[in-house]
């Protein structure tokens, strides 16, 4: 065990980092968002928009109004709750809590609002996945297993939410979806309907990324910014590219740049990387040549390239 | 808080919904499968498979019968339970309960027999990853931490589940594993023994690869389907790559095409995009001369590539 | 449900597996480390690091040394019990458990001395995080959502224990932070500060790697080894690259070997494969003419390549 | 630890026990109904009786039909799966399993179509708690915390059941209110309106008891057989007393016997042990002769009565 | 299942219940305090007073400060949460927040500097029982299993806020205790110190009892009102007994009466019924000739009393 | 807020209450027994003498060794450490650990070895209390809900530990059942076969107790020491009754004193109040003529006996 001189003194060292910066302080009773709590309103919100398949709560009952008003109401309390709570931490001392309480209600009631067309577009999502996926054996595979599917899901609940301009929030919900499917969608991206990402570990979609519709991406691919050393200077500019509609883009291929544009109907190979603008209905691969090929050797030292 | 009118008005969208799409009705009487029993079934197997390191139960007790043949016991439940419940989402509707509870029983008896083959393999890829990775310590780390281990564990378990054609839980079963390591193994996939993926985060392996003994594969590496545009139609039909015994694929490499086989004891480099088959005993490498390299100026622009 | 022969049959196959491999076998009277228990030590030294994001204890209250203090006491028992655990299923069985108490006592000792330095690290690499980032809103997004600092401070924790040669347990919290963020940081590593990671997914940083101050990578970024085949032989040789200060690495750019240096100031572009040094202030970019560019016929087969 | 010969000597033992006894075997195929489950569908109830009491619905928010109805059809589904697992367990197992859903399905209707009714009835409850206890200072406090209420509230809810017929499950709720007041309430029992248990520890009210309105009833207080001896000889006899409207019993007072009639308006004094019936607006109490008073000694012994 | 009339029946008559009484209505904007998070508040209490014992915080540890000063800095936040919540409660709407506030975080103050003086008594009477009870082995026994000691403890702190008139909680607190062991004190008494309680279940002790130093009491006992029927008119009044220092009263005896005194040092014995004052050393017992002996019959019938 | 003052004043209070008094302090690296440890013990252990009735272990299974044998692993470890620790806690310092560990290990086997014995007194408990209670519908009702079983279970396996003198654990136990059912049977008690409790609330039976077989008795009975004032003085002298076969005890009679023995097949009424011994085959009952019964007035004053 410590010495009483050791443990004061480790202490001693960490509060004193505490007084030392501004981030370890969090305005007087106040506390940040509760990211459990944010990721439970999101799964609850998945589960309104597929009833049956992440709870007992399946269609088959008499008056299905009771179980999707009843669970409004409830993630209404939730939801208000966090979004007054991220205000808080980003605003001025001197805001008056009624003032941020009346913005929270606006975006809250906004928020559901749209969850209707949120759910239609998803329902195409399904129906992307499932036409363009010879693997998937049914809709349903789709709904309950795909993590594409989930980082959609996750990304048009977040971009409302953004679109209202909530701190930090979206992107705590779109941190959860990157986590569990390794597909980073920054909530701040514009997205079409049909949209289908296949297998996905890897794909990064930039803030200002505009995508049409019925677009397929499969993984690894970046829609990136061509450099961001400039850092805080660029926020606000449009840094990623834009993908028109009915584009697809193989694995690992990168696309960077705010003012690259995809035309309509293109096909991106695996692997390109890309920073002009590409006219419609082209066709793009990586060429032939780039690999060598020799016999190996009988025995193999250490030291030689690749084996 | 919503006005009555407001919330009835979200409430009224949602169930409309409901109404107008097919996926969101289960069959009545009867639930989907529960993905997180499905994952705690997985869990528990590899408990069996590898005592003392997942719970606290070790194998310096007396008769370690007792403890495998009270979890298999009990785990024959739960899947069972699960494999029912799957059959009935995708059989017609005038299938006879009878009938399917008859195929569950056939089915899980099969797979619990195979549980003694599946824990000979996992020792034997267990093996592969220590003598593989200069960076592993012991073998327990491997099995402890590795997350290529666990993708394998998973994968050889839903393996089985596949070749008796259950739906949607082999799937499920790899899912969790996708999410958790990164790695993509769809479970039609055939593999063979000794097998070693090394960091493994955005590996993908398509649902007809087949891959032979003693095969070592890294993080970033596609083993895909050169095209899956016509969809639904390519079902059944082999989309992806033969990898022969004894062959390395490093990271990033993409393997593309039903056709494409990699001869025994090849070595694919890092970044190689291969759509074409590779003779035994060939080594593959990107070219050098791809790069260019300048001396950086002293100032840079916004606009400027990289950086 | 199984006849009575096929059970114990079923029984009979795994306890024989149990028989015929050591690694099954956990020394009587000892148990393995836990690893639920490990990652909760680790997330508890995030509240410590990171007081009010991750817990409801936040520093407007009166004297934060009690919520120090009283932390450390708790996390010294927890973490000293694993360390033990571990040192127990490595050493010999002769050693006699009094010494690995002694050892085990002034690892704790030292670790918990040096978190207040880590906690210093933190805060740089966030800075260098908002900097480096014009999608970041708030210092505090970061710290609640980046996984680069998740992945970070996971490293900077794991390799103090692996500094002090603690077995196993590094390696269990590096994997922890891989599985949430495909962020693979070997905790043999050595990182200097102000380092950034963006999206991360598909990092890999291997044990050798040494990395200077001021560093920023991308997702998909390999620093490797060239080759691995020889396995176990290669242990302790330094098999990863050197990268020097103010270096920034694009996305899905691979740098191996343990021979590569990148000199100070050097930009290396996306999907760069580089296995040579590269001297200070240089810019590597892939050449552009890599590419090809077909206009898309009307009609498209199922055996065309990239359609 | 056990020799292989001790252990399994054990398990010889017990599994033997089970062979020889029929209450260790459960119905092939069938489970006994599931006591925590019952107790949370009555707690569940509880919330629907008492909104924002035991939860955090209350009812400010907006259209409370969306909380009863969603609550009502999830209780439903519980309920019913329970109530069908008692009938199995005690029908002969040629009853087809499609007769007992369906009277299942019919207690279950008329079982919730009560609950308004039983609501009404727990508001008088309240009431006369209320009135009748100087030390309530709110209606609040009774519903929140009087161990009466909750004995009251279980009992009218199983009572409904008990009626129907339905087996184990009005027992199962009736011991758990025992258990968490002391006050044993036997379902069968048929009780008025306006009840009031005060302290409640160690009432006994049997099966066959009757009680009017507004009766009032004392910690200890028996409603008890005389006799039970004869044992299932008994069963459907009236065994417990009737007491008439306005009756109040105080504390530890016994009344036995099924012609036992305690007349409207009656009293009974503390510690009274009436087998007789008590005509109207009588006043019974214990009398006072029957103490003695002594003047301690100074100094005691161990063997002396009473200190 | 319902049908869709039938479910909308029963919602309707449970949503018409709501609107027809005033207790089903909790004030807009606030929730009721929490049962759960009191006695979770409460049992962590016990945890300072007597560490180690129900949790593992033990005081082998150096600097037992931390400990002390972290947990009652978060129970001081959990506390007055709920000791707003229940202020609010039962407040006129025309009370501004700030003053419940003010008015909260003064009783606070005064709860949390009294715990020292809380533990004291406790000391004492874990000393009592020890001396008490021969069936007690340690001290340790006492703190750790006995009823008595738990029911002491909760009276004593629910007290402290009742002397401070905090409404509600403390009398959850005391239920809490009421149930978990019978002993039902209501938190208005006035206890001395090295108070005793044996056994316990079924003692009654009212609130406006007062009982001296060094006193014992066995199950049963009923420390109650002559009567309450003129129910709320008695509030405030003095309906219970004094009960002086060194008194014992044995199983089941009943001292009724606010104006009731049993002298100091008297004994009473059990059984004994009890509505006038006890001069000091008085000891009462139960006089022998109430019962009758029978030799009983050979056989006998349903209808005999007492077999 | 506390200020700073207050807060260390509370803390200083506190710390110094612990300096003062021994029962504060644990042994350094021991930790007590853990209660809610042993109290999933003991349910566990009923898993096994009931198995299909507080789990989904059911009986239809093959081969139900591997349930028995397995749980009785595992439940071996888990009681052994508890064992250990009890021990620990009440040992001298210089007593070696091995030694207490060979001590306990001793007492487990002998534990385990008698489960088989327990459980056949527990068939004959249940049917003793079907026998006795003609509200008993079937055995199932009493295995399941009778809390009278529950107390008996509890002490049948309290009492085989304490006859090997552990210390702690039997009551710990003893004391979930008192506060579950209102029972207290001190795990001294020596209790016959054929043993029934009904309803039980109050029932208290004291340490040096005897009871013969066929023994029934009902709720509020005191089987109790005459005086205890004489406190440690008293331990180990046969303080409580001696009750012979086949005897009746109606509720809330008392039977006191050490040389008290009732003698075989007698049957002792409500509220009887014995401190002699009572020959065989004796009737004893409270006598009539004890009450008065008075008409009650028109109207009642608050200053009123009884009204």
């Amino acid at each position: 065990m410590f010495s009483e001189q050791q443990l004061s003194g480790i202490v001693q060292q960490i509060t004193e980092n505490y007084k030392n910066e501004d981030i370890f302080y969090i305005k007087s009773g106040q506390c940040m968002p509760d990211r459990d709590c944010i990721i439970h309103i999101m799964l609850r919100l998945r589960q309104i928009m597929f009833p049956g398949y992440f709870d007992d709560e399946y269609l088959g009952r008499t008056i299905p109004e009771y179980f999707v008003g009843h669970n409004i109401l409830r993630l209404y309390d939730d939801l208000s709750c966090q979004i007054k709570s991220a205000f808080i931490q980003v605003s001025p001392e001197d805001i008056p809590e009624k003032e941020i309480e009346q913005k929270t209600k606006g975006i809250c009631i906004n928020f559901f609002s749209s969850l209707g067309t949120i759910q239609k577009y998803l329902v195409k999502d399904v129906e992307a996945a499932y036409n363009g996926d010879p693997a998937a054996k049914t809709r349903q595979e789709i709904i309950f297993c795909y993590p594409g599917l989930l980082a959609i899901f996750v990304y048009r609940v977040a971009h409302e939410l953004y679109k209202m301009e909530v701190p930090l929030i979206p992107r705590i919900m779109s941190e959860y979806a990157h986590s569990h499917t390794g597909i980073d969608i920054n909530p701040g991206a514009q997205i079409g309907e049909y949209f289908f990402i296949d297998h996905g570990t890897g794909v990064v979609i930039g803030e200002t990324t505009i995508i049409g519709n019925n677009v397929k991406i499969y993984q690894g691919v970046t829609l990136g910014a061509l450099s961001t050393r400039s850092g805080q200077l660029l926020r606000d500019i449009k840094r990623h590219p834009t993908i028109e509609d009915n584009v697809t883009i193989y694995s690992s291929a990168s696309i960077l740049g705010g003012d690259t544009v995809i035309g309509k109907g293109s096909v991106i190979g695996g692997n390109a990387f890309i920073t002009d603008s590409v006219p419609p209905g082209t066709r793009v691969s990586v060429k032939n040549p780039e690999l060598e090929f020799k016999q190996k050797k009988a025995s193999l030292s250490i030291n030689e390239l690749f084996d």
